[in-house]
């Protein structure tokens, strides 16, 4: 779907791993009028490869995503067991509405190496890189490419958080999935945008919002909200949550309008090991490299300091945000999948 | 100091690595009605334990605290490598004013077996226990006398956080310095209430608090005033704060007047490992065991769950406090040391 | 009991756990000539303090030993979880004989502190300590009572090993049970001997040792020919020796007779972290200190390098081991007890 | 080169970063008659990935290498940082004799991506793997193509040991070059075989075996015996050996001719945390799953436990190796590179 504006669409790569609101996300950017989806790839991680792949497939259906290259990547984590949190999306990721039979062909290539290809074949800086699983192709693509690392335009990602964590008190899922993964990614040169759970828990699908999203009025709104409605109960049953939080959607719309959130640049640290931190995501807040004070203390820039190429969203524009995917739904419009 | 209430005096054990704020500390535990101070013991923090242990003697002189009996204990932690924090504190530990010579003599007994003596000889539940530095002391307690542990009213400590830390960007100096140490006090069976930076770095004496201070106009409040002036200097240079933080003192006024502080029961564990956490205080405001609810998403108390027996503050009454130090102060008055 | 020869008797602390081989070890650091018996402290291993407690206590009686006082120590590690093997030592950590009524009185003084008074009113460097448990006890007295580290003569102590463990593929138990207690022994300045597996290995009470203890023909002989009966049981069950080895004695016997053993000065290091090495005594080995040379690659001492102040027993002369053993039961003879 | 048995030679694959001994391995490998040399592929290691791989092709010259795929993998360890021994193998990575030109070319292909193709291309279980540095590119395709794992005949890789280290008291270089890598690969379900510095320190090429290899009398034998000329003096230097080890060929021999080696089936660990034991590949010798006893315990085999996938080299046979070298140097004759 091109862009209706003037300036050229943000080149986008998704990796994700659908999962409820990563099918959100992909439509999202499918429908998103300043976004150009290149590629999607998928991980393990809410469930198993074999089934977010097929998941990624079905959503190309339902969105009528079509000349986009689908190819599957890690089935698990660089390094430790894999955790599938199926209390939350249910036995087959994506567990509520009826799916489709797959769209998409998969590609007869790694997701790493379509990744490597597509960033390749692009202009230097020219691709975002938008993962909303855990980190494990992403850090394998660092590993295997580091030569085209300087080439990626950015990664922003849905992932960890610097208050709280919900897979354990530190941590959040996707970084803990896969530390290993996400400390590689967060400590290669590519600007990294940490989109965590302070701002996703912002954003919470509450009953007014649902009922924005069926008057949309198309079957691929109809969609969407039974997901929603199958992640809400979810929500609200494991954590008591009015609704259920609209993480990886929130990604994508940061790329698409970087206003949607405000974010503060500082170094940010996975932690490996530990007896408690493993997968918790370090923003070190003692000194700041932005005009954003968020300590109330009168910092102010380190001007000796090395700029970092971290970011973490500490604020949403929630209106903006749900503004962006109702109009994306819109512009889907009917499919008849 | 006696109370001058009708209820009785909360009897109190202070142990501490003066330092300037565990110098405020002290003098408020000795000027403040409520409390009645049991022992002083001493560990390795701010500085060696020898300065630190010479300090407290000499602020026994500066506060004319007599009749309380002072030992030295733990001169390096538990496990790993001693922190001496001397951009903070200076060469002495406690950088200003002039000390006077060693007030209160030393026992000839380690800080360990006071502590437990003072527990044994008082009714079970009737003396709490505040650690102002490294936590060594209190887990060497711990371990040596664990029948005596549960005879302890509680463990109000200044240390750790919930948001951020100082000495690294997840880690608070008291609980760095020794985080094995601060792992055993925090799972130990005593109710522990943990007075971090979250609440801390809001109780700054900016120059409007030296102003009061110096306006008390004894000797003692010049003392206290000239320590604010040191210590205020190296957070303005380390840290760029407008006045330093009222870390200990902090710690004797939560149980001074317990309303001086909001806390939140809610687990919290100690990392005492990882590459980036380590000392760090986790706080596990997943679940909620009060009706506070700090995440603004409707978190009701889960009533299956066994209460946790850790408390973190995360709001404070910043006109009380310095109304208690200011009376302490003046009951005070001159001591002429 | 006092030495029959010209040179005077060694001091000794014996910490332990009994335990069936520690209290072979007790009697051997009775009996043997060589040997002064200043202190015997307990410390939870091979069962719950109170057991071994009341076990050691027995043991004076078994042995009629008196006028040395008895003191209990640390109920549980430094750090993290206790162990109790009672598939080795049984329910009551003695299994196996019908033990007496407690003999020796206890103190009314910790273990540590009563180690520290033995330190203090012996003259420096006279005593050794012998822990055949876990290290809790000696970690705490080296935390509580630095300044007389170095009036301690030594610490031979039975754990570790360098080519093998035995609760893990990597650790033996005593370091296992207190990796961080460990890590403190070894690296204090005190002379530490190690008395591990590799060695103790090679001690096992086959059917010929258990004829030639029923020999001795006494009632202390018979009461240990029981315990290494039910001891070489367990032994044969887990682990299919064909006699159980006399790990703690060894310890003993290699301080009333150095030449009982071959040491080798190495560094040594405790791994108090990680997933397969925790609690594992790692040997340096690439260099050596001595004219001993296992690698049998013509390494030769580096004369620059500061020597450590570890040793690792490499070798052991069985023969000689047992005969100590048997000259102590003989010198303790009946004791009726 | 073909083999000139009835039985058809050992397809292999050589993972590489020559380095001395690794240049040896490649002139082993592509000499002996029972191996059949399918694809180089390269890995940081002994220095950077871009002089390995230069001396790798520079090796084909020398060997007269055609035919064969070359592929350059991985620049740096999956986690952590990059070590580089230059004080071993010098600047280039393999100091000491005149280097040709590179021959092979390079494969327009990541190593990982070769690796995957010859075993795709190749008859299930046809094909080893012998990695001479550390396993980075191994691991990774255990990762990106986990369905090919069961294909793979085996690894065996010259790496860790039982007893000691190189690098650190407990690890070797090659492993702890990159210990997730290793873990991940012990891990697998591949059958390993571990050529460690057990058996890799008893093959040192003392200065009889140096004639034995002049007097092959070739151009290769001769550039053979510079590289271990300056390979031997680094020995020296560093570690004070008459001759240096022959680490990697004996890996490459292991599989040429398996009675070189005496192998024990045992559970082998690595470790990859841990403030001293990082890197350690550690054996569990508590129970073995073979006729070889190496306790003199009178171990038997745990008939119940399932065997493990995992061997270690506790012996070899020296004369055996050096005849397959030398046998192997003279097939190769004189190249004229």
């Amino acid at each position: 779907m091109n862009a209706d504006t003037n300036s050229p669409a943000q080149k986008i790569i998704l990796d994700c791993d659908p999962g409820h609101d990563d099918a959100i996300a992909m439509l999202l950017a499918h429908g998103n009028p300043n976004l150009e989806l290149l590629a999607v790839t998928t991980v393990a991680g809410n469930q198993t490869l074999e089934k977010v792949t097929t998941n990624a497939r079905a959503l190309a259906r339902v969105g009528n995503i079509t000349g986009v290259p689908f190819a599957a990547g890690a089935s698990r984590p660089l390094v430790g067991p894999q955790l599938i949190p199926d209390e939350i999306h249910g036995d087959s990721g994506l567990d509520g509405p009826q799916l489709p039979e797959p769209g998409a062909p998969l590609e007869d290539m790694h997701a790493v190496n379509l990744i490597a290809q597509v960033i390749r074949d692009n202009e230097p800086g020219s691709v975002v890189i938008i993962p909303t699983g855990s980190l494990t192709n992403i850090a394998l693509f660092a590993r295997m490419y580091p030569e085209l690392v300087e080439r990626v335009g950015g990664v922003t990602l849905m992932g960890g958080g610097h208050h709280t964590g919900n897979m354990t008190p530190a941590a959040e899922f996707n970084i803990l999935a896969d530390p290993d993964a996400a400390a590689i990614v967060f400590e290669e040169s590519w600007p990294v945008t940490m989109i965590g759970l302070d701002v996703t828990h912002q954003v919470l699908a509450v009953p007014e919002r649902m009922e924005q999203l069926k008057e949309v009025g198309t079957d691929v709104s109809q969609f969407i909200a039974e997901l929603v409605e199958f992640f809400g109960a979810s929500y609200m049953k494991e954590r008591n949550y009015p609704g259920p939080p609209m993480h990886d959607p929130l990604a994508v719309a940061a790329v698409a309008d970087p206003s949607v959130v405000r974010t503060i640049r500082a170094p940010i640290y996975v932690e490996t090991q530990g007896a408690h931190a493993r997968g918790q995501t370090i923003v070190d807040f003692r000194r700041t490299w932005s005009n954003n004070d968020p300590s109330g203390l009168g910092l102010v820039d380190d001007p000796e300091a090395s700029s970092p190429n971290t970011s973490v969203a500490v604020d949403v524009d929630t209106e903006k945000f749900w503004n962006l995917l109702l109009d994306a739904l819109r512009r889907i419009g009917n499919t008849n999948f």
